[in-house]
């Protein structure tokens, strides 16, 4: 057991949050600063670096384990952010180089998603579980997929996209380029697609995936049947998916999770529909045990807290 | 480095194989038995026993490290064949304890793919990667999943059923029970279905894979249709997998693998032309390193090499 805290940081399209965080999950001090607050990258850390050095000055100056950071098309093994088509710079970013210049201590980076995964196994619902998947359904799907107690992370730091394998041959676009990805269907943007595609003429720019929640709930058939599409083919997709890594549970976290019984209940019984035999009601499809907020930070977190158990 | 042999055995619907297997994966020794010569698999395990302790001693007495055991429905965790379906023993059949108290040493089982997979890692082209798929192409599509230098066998030793992913909702029926399974298509038995469709009232029980295949190699419209329309889905199959665990190369094995290029070529073309962007032009695809009679037999001892490896 190692004292001190790991730092926690999730970069986002419009927000950095970032938090203190001890070895029991515990996000002792956080704030943020605005992605767009810094033209360059390494504008952007060294800002961040001094921020971090102020808030555990403050904290009572705790030892820093390092600094785990989730950022999208965040790559574990280079570093870097590859390519994102949400952040403002362009290329590819040495991030965890930035931050052992300027923070001093060692920097781990991986996706958001990989890192929500790694905070939900340390702190969350998947403790002690070693084969498990991690879905979030925000205006993508994003997955991070556990196996034998570690991240799969493939040959090249980019595993774990189910959110583009193709359901359906030349389906919807997707912002990828290619046609019928999963996540044109089961995320939230899949959600109000859908819900498009049945509304016709009358669906209008403000139907949200909250919208759709709120009218569902008053019991709307549209969006009640929007929703069991979505929960129909999520489901389909996880059964499929169960046929790689057979994992002990599933979880899903982000916006459309949210929804709760509106998703969960067409997911479960779609996806126990399509279970090959073997695998028929032994896998939980579970929501996330992290809170929405603190999820991102305590992922990131993780990566340090998961490195020091190791050691 | 341990000296000795490691006894590498294949169970399957008709026979027994197994052999002598030095640590540099030499099959130094081999002989078999058929499967059905005993109405018990304890009795089966004892024959077994007695013919591997005769052809040990006939090689010299070499220091068994153990048995590894590959067979249908084989689960790693349990040591237990489980309901297979060609197999003439019904239910739970607990081969590696049988092992054990019979031939005395230790003994490890996993299905047969799995097992295969192996054998490439140790002995094959998959020597050095720590991320690949292994699939055989025979009358199902069996699947290992190797991420991170480790089988992927899931929560309750079940992972790596690729050949069971729904490909088409709906679509040709399965053994397992299901509709439009990947292996009801892109298998030597998917092929033979392909071309059964497509030649209609023509279509005769003689015609298999291997007649078929000779038919391609003459240039038969039919029959190159058919190869076509099995590599095109089988590369959009392989494209989705890519997705999970972004594997450095995909390797093809089996009875429809050795029609080489006919499968091939229209497998890579697929798969490339349905790759995601950020995966494109680096995974490779393909044939297996490992000679087909021997395969099996190094796969199972690979079982007790990679052991000795980690120890």
């Amino acid at each position: 057991m190692k004292q001190g805290i790991a730092i926690g940081l999730d970069i986002g399209g419009t927000n950095c949050a970032f938090g203190l965080v001890d070895e029991q999950g515990r996000i002792i001090a956080r704030d943020n600063l605005p992605t767009a607050s810094c033209a360059q990258a390494e504008e952007l850390v060294k800002a961040l670096s001094t921020k971090i050095k102020a808030l555990a000055k403050e904290a009572g100056s705790p030892a820093i384990q390092g600094i785990g950071v989730g950022a999208p098309n965040g790559n574990y093994y280079s570093g870097c952010i590859e390519f994102a088509p949400n952040l403002h710079w362009e290329g590819i970013i040495p991030i965890a180089e930035y931050f052992k210049k300027h923070l001093s201590c060692e920097a781990s980076l991986t996706n958001d998603a990989n890192a929500a995964a790694y905070g939900e196994m340390l702190f969350g619902a998947a403790k002690g579980m070693k084969d498990f998947l991690f879905i979030t359904l925000g205006t993508g799907l994003g997955s991070g997929i556990v196996a034998n107690g570690e991240m799969i992370y493939g040959h090249d730091g980019m595993a774990g996209e189910i959110g583009h394998t193709i359901l359906f041959p030349d389906g919807r676009p997707c912002g990828c380029g290619r046609k019928g990805c999963l996540e044109t269907y089961c995320s939230a943007s899949g959600l109000v697609r859908t819900y498009r595609e049945k509304a016709g003429s009358a669906f209008r720019a403000e139907m949200d995936a909250e919208y759709i929640f709120e009218k569902a709930k008053a019991g709307d058939a549209l969006a009640l049947e929007s929703f069991s599409f979505t929960g129909e083919w999520l489901g389909f997709a996880l059964a499929n998916s169960v046929a790689y890594t057979s994992p002990e549970a599933i979880f899903l976290f982000g916006g459309l999770a949210r929804a709760e019984e509106y998703i969960f209940a067409p997911t479960r019984q779609s996806f126990e529909k399509n279970l090959m035999k073997i695998y028929k009601h032994k896998i939980k499809i579970l929501p996330s045990g992290l809170k929405p907020g603190d999820a991102a930070i305590l992922g990131a977190a993780s990566l340090i807290w998961k490195k020091s158990m190791q050691n």
